[in-house]
């Protein structure tokens, strides 16, 4: 069998999982890193090229796997990097995802590619779930919570703040809530009643503890109105304790059959590496992307298209035999 | 928008299960119920037929959904029906599925119409979570674990043993392997290992309660090796406790992306009713069914082959805008 020949573009974490998720996956070859940067050195090993060699390997590469960021990179990386490939992104710029949508479409049916956008774990794995459990259960309520994870965009707004060396900061779901929806109550909730955030910040020698405390817990978007704890503590303990990237969530559906019959349809995740998973994420969808194209699939699409036999290296045989 | 017109083969719990969730869903209309008993009254007030006005309805019904038992019913009737109508059934004898599909798919072919076998929970949902579960982690351990709830063929294995009037057993899979498979440890486990069977039995007046106890105890196939419970209550207690049919489960995968970084993926249900869930889970797929079939789907096909986007009622661009 010929192996599904994968690129990735852009070297950053994200990158570097897909690139260790390729190399655990039976029926893929990883041909080629490319990145804006020059003199990359890979964890495989893998040859790395710079952007403008990305052309030369139409045809030498099946899927090319965009490991950008959404707002700065990916909005105009995956309808031009459509042109010469199949391509799949972790887009989650969720305002923009049906302009991001079709702009891929349009540029992927002038150049009979494919096109995934929107792929990882939220989205992904949990819109799969979404709409899984409110298609099976059309009459119930959804919910979705985020956590025990760091927010990169969260930790990054506090070390902005004037005094602050370094800071990661947790967002944490509410288990009340969740335990109270796992025994049938369906509460109305919103992002910042269902969830906290739990800051571990260092600062300089001689900074106004009580003034960045009070910044952190005010900022509008970030921190107002949540309940949020800043604990001041070392670069040593940050560094011994708060150094992994972990993450996760629930997603749960509460719905009812009949009059007072209830049933309960959750999922979640507890990841140890949110770029590992998510990139171990696209690179199976970038398996169903290849059989999606193989089939004749032109344009752009979701996780939402893909049936999911197709994320398998198993054969229809097999999974018929033992997962179903 | 014309509706899916559906039909129901069967009436017992399952087909008043299905009856409930097609009442439900906004794009459905239910046509009729087929049974091999006449003179039936249906929850819904939907007409009833017998079994041999079942071909009259060609081009009347889009979907037929087959609520017999599998060993009995479905292994000879989802291969004759799928001769005039799109079939789904919920067939779950596990050893026979290659066989069956193999069936459904030589007459499906020949009458050029699609039928979906082995719907449900278990199998169904929970084979989807297997997959994607091992598709974005591949190097792990799958765990599925039944219950708390009723096994029927245990229930009724205990109420042929003389003496007993009425039983109930409650399949129990044990907390402690689960919270130890969360902290990421892989357990070797089997179905015999990691559940409890609970049993509440009511006996004959003057019944030898030890000798039933030791005869459920050592039932082979069924409670033999298993840590199993015996509570004799009385019938009153019975019908006032036990008379539901709650079901659930779990579906985890423990996987490693890189080594030792570990990742959780859970999947659980929890249900008030199992015939109902399992409805509901049939008529969305009876949905998906429909819409393979209008794409050109023949044959036979399971859950891993329909795209999650055709399950649900909403349009593709609802779903990108407020699901992913």
């Amino acid at each position: 069998m010929n192996k599904i020949r994968i690129g990735i573009v852009g070297y950053g974490n994200l990158g570097r999982g897909v690139e260790a998720a390729v190399g655990r996956q039976p029926d893929m070859e990883l041909i080629g890193v490319f990145s804006r940067r020059s003199g990359l050195t890979t964890n495989s090993g893998v040859a790395t090229y710079t952007m403008d060699q990305l052309a030369d390997f139409q045809g030498k590469i099946d899927v090319m796997v965009l490991c950008g960021g959404s707002a700065t990179d990916l909005i105009e990386q995956t309808p031009e990097v459509v042109k010469y490939f199949n391509v799949i992104d972790s887009f989650d710029t969720h305002a923009r995802i049906p302009e991001h949508f079709d702009n891929v479409k349009k540029a992927a049916l002038a150049s009979g590619k494919a096109g995934l956008i929107s792929c990882g774990w939220d989205p992904g794995m949990f819109s799969l779930q979404r709409v899984y459990g409110e298609s099976v259960l059309p009459h119930g309520e959804s919910y979705t919570f985020w956590g025990r994870g760091v927010s990169q965009g969260h930790s990054d707004a506090i070390r902005r703040i004037k005094g602050v060396v370094d800071a990661r900061q947790y967002t944490v779901p509410k288990k009340e809530i969740i335990d109270a929806i796992r025994n049938g109550e369906t509460p109305e909730v919103t992002a910042t009643s269902s969830h906290d955030r739990e800051c571990y910040v260092v600062v300089e020698d001689g900074a106004d503890k009580a003034a960045i405390e009070k910044e952190i817990k005010t900022m509008p978007n970030y921190f107002e109105g949540y309940h949020t704890t800043v604990n001041f503590i070392s670069q040593e303990e940050l560094d011994a304790n708060h150094k992994g990237i972990p993450h996760g969530g629930f997603v749960i559906r509460s719905g009812e059959t009949t009059e007072g019959t209830k049933h309960i349809y959750e999922f979640s995740l507890q990841l140890d590496s949110n770029p590992e998973f998510t990139g171990s994420v696209l690179t199976a969808f970038a398996r169903g992307l290849y059989r999606l194209a193989s089939h004749g699939g032109r344009g752009a699409f979701t996780v939402f298209d893909i049936p999911p036999a197709w994320l398998s290296p198993k054969t229809e045989e097999e999974l018929r035999a033992h997962y179903l």
